[in-house]
């Protein structure tokens, strides 16, 4: 795991509870990139093998997932910032929008009726995911905490491992 | 390893005595986790196959172990402090605590009497564990050095590999 | 993957601004990484067994790799600086003259007209590469932006995967 | 890789030659975190199963090689300075300590007469880097260029692959 955490200068309790913003955007980040890793475990189990253009799908998809925890580090600083709290929502964006890539390019490289295919079948969560991160980053000059409730959502969304895909592994 | 030691400013042989305690606090984070490394390495040996609750078991479990670091920088600063001994202690107590849900929903996953499930019995290293964490986190406040010693009995019981498991794995 | 970012010290959009030339190196330099990672896996797919010789080789390129971070921080640092800039191409160059030598290593350990041999052909790309990286380098007493330009361009080369050895794997 | 290096203050060819101790010592301890990555890949090909103090002998093997990232900066900053030259020279040969006893647990676990017990023979080359270690410990007291004539001598003696256990592989 690439997140870092910045040990407190104290040695009280206090020192934890004035880090309270960066251990929230840390456990975040964390939640988001263990989605990631697990439907990426997941998704490749249907994937027989691998072209050139699936591999840079899957770098895109790496550059994004690069940057949550210099985001992450920003938005632990400066929570409630709308500036980092809205950056923060268009590197998730585009972490979103890479997956889609990825699982496009995947698809196209496999037959036309995959396995694959049918377990992703109309992928309505992929495309509310990308609606509600939109939704969270234009929220965040309303106030702060309005994206970050949306962010929570697309996380609470994507908790539930991809049944579609477990099941059709079996 | 993810462990971070920091260089000393002096050039010395005495810069590494005023270094003791971030060494020492070193070690033992080390020696933590390479129990569940090892362990995790054995355990997953008896595992055929691996589900979404189990991937997200596991994540839960290297969550906590990645606050090990952070934990461990923390105490090694400020040895003998009570709030950072008392919270390395409430770190390790969850990593356990999430090992021990882990174990819980991988048997439940498998068959009734499986092989896992009678080299694990009844487990009572794993119950002894949680309850010398316990003790030595609420000992804290009595004298720091209770806490460490408790800490390292635990680590005691562990460092011999989990031969139930590697006998079941023969 | 083992790039850096620093978190801007305020809060506002205007930060990123200033990072410009930051992100603008890190981007060129996980771009460069991944063409390595990607051109890795596509190489190795036709390496039937890996000797002493040939695990020096790829330390030898790791090495050159992982000064890339190094020099990326230097060079976001002080963009358009000739002495960062020149020696941002002199690290690409030598990872790019042990791609060089790797592949030699790899192509002599193999028997005379392997699928390998035959796929690579006469590599003119691995040549021209090596020319436009010293051209770079001299350029960047000229002007930075002109070395700039021709690192670009070899990434741009790169940037399609190398469909050689694909069509020779299937 | 594990190795950090920092990047100099100013932007002129005169950092580099500045940062140049700091380069070496990254290139040495480079050299041998390379020499053990090799060796064990190789070792390792030769060791059909791996139980329970194998595991430990290895994580105790990768404690003192956790180790040389630390005491690489610490040599950097300090070129020349006996205290850093002795404790580099301590981790070097505490991991060679290491690494003859996982040697020596892995061949417990064989068969008397094991490929591996072969190939290794009397193992004079792990001997005497042992005996160079202590007396380049020893000679930091006269003057810390002699310790790292030795440690240099070292790495030279493990650079060639270990030719024993390949011939035997094959």
């Amino acid at each position: 795991m690439v997140l870092e955490l910045k040990v407190p200068e104290s040695a009280g309790f206090g020192a934890l509870r004035a880090d309270g913003p960066v251990l929230l955007a840390y456990l975040l980040s964390f939640i988001y990139l263990g989605i990631y890793w697990n439907n990426h475990h997941h998704f490749f189990h249907l994937v027989p093998h691998v072209n050139g253009a699936v591999l840079w799908a899957n770098l895109h998809l790496l550059f994004w997932l690069s940057l949550v925890p210099f985001v992450t580090e920003w938005v632990g600083r400066n929570f409630f910032a709308p500036a980092p709290t809205a950056i923060y929502g268009v590197v998730l964006l585009m972490a979103a929008v890479a997956w889609t890539i990825m699982q496009t390019v995947v698809l196209r490289s496999q037959e036309p009726n995959s396995a694959l295919a049918r377990a992703l079948g109309r992928d309505w969560k992929g495309k509310t995911s990308l609606v509600l991160y939109v939704a969270g980053i234009l929220l965040t000059f309303v106030h702060p905490a309005l994206a970050y409730g949306l962010y929570a959502l697309v996380a609470a969304l994507w908790l539930v491992p991809d049944r579609r895909i477990e099941r059709t592994a079996r």
